[in-house]
């Protein structure tokens, strides 16, 4: 008799955005003529850039001919992808990342789900509250998160790090007894948009150093950061390359979420146990998987190249200018938000002390406006909810007139 | 202090085609001059059709206009590829298969590799020796297999259904004490290129329903079946919707194998100790997975229009005729060999009482031709070799010619 994955129906049944989904459904449905405005999900809406469809256009025609038609690429990526990610991406900031340090993948979310696999069922997990859901499901389906205890909203095995706003909405480092072995780390974050200087990340390099921990730094908002003291990656820290991983996106900065295509980073210094994590990452991807479609590495190749950095500014302004509008817009409300400046997420604490789904409820039935409700994201994430800057222009400044009209 | 996943360190470090791939370098650098044919690797060669290019450049156009832009994917794929996958693929044989019971995926390697997951790590494995590597590699690297026995070639917790002469190169139900959970098969088999009649077929599926066994079911070869009495799909047979998974890929049929595309099937009739396979995988994907690339999707979808599937019979076609040269070539030349009829695989016995390496050597050095030693499949193959009929035609004329020279 086979036995499933005991572990699969421990996970949470409900879902965040299907759940908003439905809500936002059932009100249009009964309210037909309400002009929605959605800034939820973190999905971008520009079209992509000249040189990316020129790219994949030519990548397209030499499928079609013999003498120049790819099959099977190579498990960890095409040398111009990786090469042009490690020079560009790493080198030109200063950090020393090797081209073939870098593993192609096709998005942050298989990677930061599938990142775990390599380590044993028997390590500490830590992460931010409010967090990313798929960190915490994916060691839930490992059987790494303990049980699920209803009242507190929070798994029993795993150590949360909260993110509140004494600390600017970024964690603080764990200091209980339990010291975590596996550290996810979001930084520009999602949800709350926050970020910290080179000097506070330091601190946490460190920390992971001295306790052989390892940090799985998401870094997919990168391309959002405006500040100088703000780093791009965790190996502008001294020390990162022996206990780091990087998770990297084209979703976000070249609008690839239906294109699919990202990258992790594993220095070849990163060893556990006298193990080189490179090398189980290698192994993991040469097994169960076949690399990133040709035409698609060559979209992110184009990326890099002058004409494509120039517009992807283009791409990251628009929507910066969008949060701008957000937050400003909103402050002049008399919101109390954050996030917005080195990233495209604005974390708005709700008012008169509304929980996040009455001001989510409130926000789509008098505004017609939708968000992400901060509770989705973990307990700390209560009284706050999360808009995106994803949004058309025009869209998204007549959303943020409409929320600061009924808060007035 | 973080620990890894210390099943990654047991999994056996040689790896076939890269042996392979030494191999021959290394003839190359000592013999510049040879002309090698590689027949080896089952990449394919000819470059995808007119249909599957005008379809992606006009996907690829759509991403270029924000009017028609996409961003993320569903999950589990496109309702237009899903739709035409269950209805052409399914529906059209006869099978009763739902569109939303395909999950669309990037490759039936990375299908293979991750649907052990949703099982318990207690499931006994049954795989086929000779044997596609990654079936057994995943359940490795999940715990499952036990140790390796380096005088056997074999994992002490895997049941292994040889593949012999005696049996036309298929497995046997396994008939000793320890009944499989879970039963990988592959027809048409990859390396063997045997197949089964639909009578033989029918009775693993009511082994499995009779133990409450599940059947993954890998048809990434069904386009090369040429004999009417070989089932194409396993749900042809009564009985299977409760107890196998099958996947398939666009890589075999429609060169897709730098495109990425397959994709897996699961009825939501399977349940195993009361619970949904189909719920548990739809999970996986909601939260490992980002869906498949739109503009991959689109060509996926192209395949099934009427010139697509004209065009993929002639892609068919022109490496089947390659797999009956082959076949015949080598048989006239007093080879045993089997494959090839309703497979692009050729399963050759060495001549002389070769090992499968000799046989290797032997080819490369003396014919200057390419082939996979069967023994890299697992110890049955030992004494055979498999060549694919995936090259170019007149190149595969050509190594014919030149191994029955040898031969003879």
């Amino acid at each position: 008799m086979a036995k499933i994955n005991r572990d699969y129906t421990k996970l949470r049944s409900s879902y965040l955005f299907s759940d908003i989904a439905k809500k936002v459904a059932a009100y249009q449905s009964s309210n037909p003529s309400a002009d929605i405005i959605r800034l939820g999900i973190g999905d971008v809406t520009r079209p992509l850039t000249p040189s990316v469809i020129e790219a994949m256009h030519k990548a397209v025609d030499e499928m079609a001919d013999e003498k120049t038609f790819r099959g099977y690429a190579p498990d960890l990526g095409y040398d111009f992808l990786r090469s042009a990610i490690a020079s560009h991406d790493y080198r030109k900031r200063g950090c020393d990342i090797a081209d073939d340090e870098i593993f192609v993948s096709d998005g942050a979310k298989s990677d930061s789900g599938n990142i775990q696999e390599i380590f044993g069922k028997d390590n500490v997990v830590a992460v931010c509250d409010p967090v990313y859901p798929v960190y915490v499901d994916t060691n839930v389906m490992a059987g790494r998160a303990g049980e699920f205890a209803e009242d507190a909203g929070r798994w029993s095995d795993v150590v949360y790090m909260p993110c509140l706003e004494e600390n600017g909405f970024a964690p603080m480092i764990p200091s209980g007894d339990r010291v975590p072995d596996i550290i996810y780390l979001c930084f520009p974050n999602n949800p709350t948009g926050a970020t910290i200087v080179k000097s506070e990340l330091q601190k946490w390099v460190d920390y992971a150093n001295e306790h052989g921990s390892v940090i799985i730094y998401d870094a997919a908002y990168e391309a959002y950061i405006s500040e100088d003291d703000v780093p791009h990656s965790i190996y502008e820290c001294d020390g990162a390359r022996t206990c780091a991983i990087e998770l990297r996106s084209f979703s976000k900065n070249a609008g690839f979420t239906g294109v699919r295509l990202g990258f992790t980073v594993i220095p070849k210094d990163l060893k556990v146990e006298g193990v080189r994590l490179y090398d189980l990452w290698a192994r993991r991807h040469g097994t169960k998987y076949n690399g990133a479609p040709y035409i698609i590495q060559r979209a992110g190749e184009a990326v890099y190249s002058d004409k494509g950095q120039e517009e992807i500014k283009g791409l990251v302004k628009y929507y910066m200018d969008n949060a701008a509008y957000i937050l400003n817009g909103l402050k002049k409300a008399g919101l109390c938000v954050s996030g917005g400046v080195n990233a495209p997420y604005i974390w708005v604490k709700t008012p008169e002390g509304l929980s996040s789904w009455e001001y989510f409820d409130r926000l789509l039935t008098v505004a017609n406006v939708v968000g992400t409700p901060g509770s989705g994201f973990g307990p700390s994430g209560e009284g706050y909810l999360r808009l995106t800057a994803f949004g058309n222009s025009e869209r998204t400044k007549e959303a943020v007139d409409r929320i600061a009209g009924i808060v007035i």
